[in-house]
């Protein structure tokens, strides 16, 4: 049994905490701001598949690994009384010309190479799937194995199973992580300064700041979101997740199973601007205006929220897992990942933490890979 | 000295009350709910000259004759101890090609006939004025008299105004007017029956419900709106309202002179569509894309609201103002003039609270002219 704490009560760091507690740890989560993690401002796609591409390789597979565990991840959380509403309705890749059929065809045969399922069909086709989207889509791909989870509850149902398993939820901002006495870690507060003999950074693109030597490799990557209700004179949401390229930009629609019936997250925009969390005119304008063109009846939607998260970016989209040294853990750079990879994440702290192997696919995310290149 | 009920707590109920309070009669004004008042999602221009038009000559002349009373209204706010921080930099009116050059050229003649200052110039002038606008702009009308006003700091001045004079401010939704014993009107709420013996009904969108002559003649209509904010890296706002024809739908910029620095109110989408008060996703969209082509550096503010409110129209753009019989006064139909028109309506219904005559420009506003046509 460790004395574990878990910088950060993001997804990262609420699925370590809970997994850590199930398995008899003392948990301790320090987060002062917990609605700024960026999974709260997500998708919840969860698509290693759809947003793999040749040459990306160890980020599909430990995404694939991921996405395995899913399932189970999401059985034991309900088991604990905190059903996250997973949703399998899989995801469309709309096709507006040619050059995206092209681009679809080839994800396709990538994704037959690697065992897994997944269509390019016409319009016709697709439209019997997904009658809303627009005319002027003439093709896509349809992705059956896709996963999608409403990220807040998702968010909710751990915050409340890792507390039901003993952890301890601090809203305090931890301002150093630095060896103590003996083999003792010590995580200082602007209150306190507190010992623990196991610590994870799982502070998405906050992290930098207490890993030094991974600091130049962490960046926040700025996202914004739109949330937006089918209203009774609407056409009802899509069924499943619908993705597109609109003018070179990345577009998904992913209607929420859990929470309000007839909603959809719109996203996402992608910016460096440091640490800049402003929703501004352009990115709602850009979400809004492709939105429009993948599925116009969404014009009629009410817009009933805007929101800006940073994701915490690595240099080649790989997270940074893995002990750093004296019982210090990154979990951190998920990226657009954070909801796929939060499974895989968790168990391999907890295998860490009881000293066991984790799978090659975890292997090749260990920051050693980055900090050899400083 | 009258005991007066106003049903409304807009603009227009508390521009009355306060103006009736502080004419020694005994106000109560009735509103559950104000803060869904048109007047509180509204740009604030006032600014009856760049909406002028000929043929709506009796609109312009209510208009003008409520903006000569502006100043004293506001002094007279300020001297009660709420100024509401009126804004004297006057419009601009962009041009983006030789048809708007055209229509804007027409206004100032006509503006010129009327006596008023308008002058069209060409881009380069233009932009020494204000140098955000787009280079896509190639001229414009720069109108040196109208005036701007925060609309909520307005609201909020009025209505302590107006408490701070002896009106009570009633939270209760008034279901019917209807005569009482003796020259008594009763207004009846769903908790309580009062009693009174003058009525106005100043329930904006919401009137016809209580003056049933009338209320075929007023229909809501639903305007959106978006306030956003400059950063420390964006350009400022403009400094005067600035206001241009988009694809065919006016949009106008607003600065706001008092409470955060750097806001501007960006309106304004109209649609007939009952009491619905959803924002849409096509309305932000329009909005956005109509504000990043007048003003580009728009487009990094960051979007601080989204909102919708219902004018109250009338079928000929004129208020319905004046008694419909027993003591009771209509006070709306203002539609996109309630901030403009509130001071004038206001002297109006303490004139006739008097006994006194009110100028011609108010007479022309009586609701007899639709009644007659039923």
């Amino acid at each position: 049994m460790h004395e574990l704490a878990v910088v950060g009560g993001g997804v990262i760091g609420l699925a370590v905490a809970w997994r850590a507690a199930a398995a008899g740890h003392r948990v301790t989560v320090f987060d002062p701001s917990p609605e700024r993690a960026a999974s709260r401002v997500a998708g919840g796609m969860l698509a290693p598949v759809t947003e793999a591409w040749p040459g990306e390789e160890d980020v599909l597979a430990l995404g694939e690994e991921s996405l395995r565990r899913w399932p189970e991840f999401a059985t034991r959380l309900a088991s604990d009384g905190y059903d996250p509403a997973l949703s399998t309705a899989g995801t469309v890749v709309a096709a507006f010309d040619r050059a995206d059929a092209d681009t679809l065809r080839t994800v396709a045969s990538y994704l037959h190479d690697l065992g897994r399922d997944a269509d390019y069909v016409q319009a016709r086709q697709l439209r019997r799937h997904e009658p809303g989207l627009s005319n002027a889509v003439t093709g896509g791909l349809v992705v059956p194995g896709d996963l999608a989870v409403d990220t807040r509850l998702l968010l909710d149902s751990l915050r409340m199973a890792a507390l039901q398993r003993g952890a301890a939820l601090l809203s305090e901002e931890v301002t150093a992580v630095e060896p103590g006495e003996g083999d003792r870690i010590e995580v200082r507060t602007l209150a306190t300064t507190r010992r623990f003999d196991r610590v994870v950074v799982a502070a998405g693109a906050w992290s930098g700041r207490l890993l030094p030597d991974l600091a130049q490799h962490i960046r926040p990557l700025k996202g914004e979101i739109l949330r937006l209700r089918a209203r009774p004179t609407t056409l009802p949401p899509p069924a499943r997740t619908v993705r597109a390229m609109v003018e070179g930009e990345p577009v998904y629609l992913v209607p929420r199973a859990g929470g309000h019936d007839g909603d959809i997250v719109l996203g996402a925009t992608q910016y460096e601007a440091g640490f800049d969390t402003a929703v501004t005119a352009r990115g709602v304008r850009r979400l809004l205006d492709a939105a429009e063109r993948v599925f116009p009846g969404i014009a009629e939607y009410e817009v009933v929220e805007t929101a800006a998260g940073l994701r915490a970016g690595s240099a080649d989209n790989l997270p940074l897992l893995g002990e750093v040294g004296g019982g210090v853990y990154a979990a951190t750079g998920h990226h657009r990942g954070g909801l796929l990879l939060a499974p895989v994440t968790a168990d391999a702290i907890a295998a860490w933490l009881a000293g066991e192997p984790v799978p090659p696919a975890v292997d090749a995310a260990h920051p050693n890979r980055v900090k050899e290149r400083v």
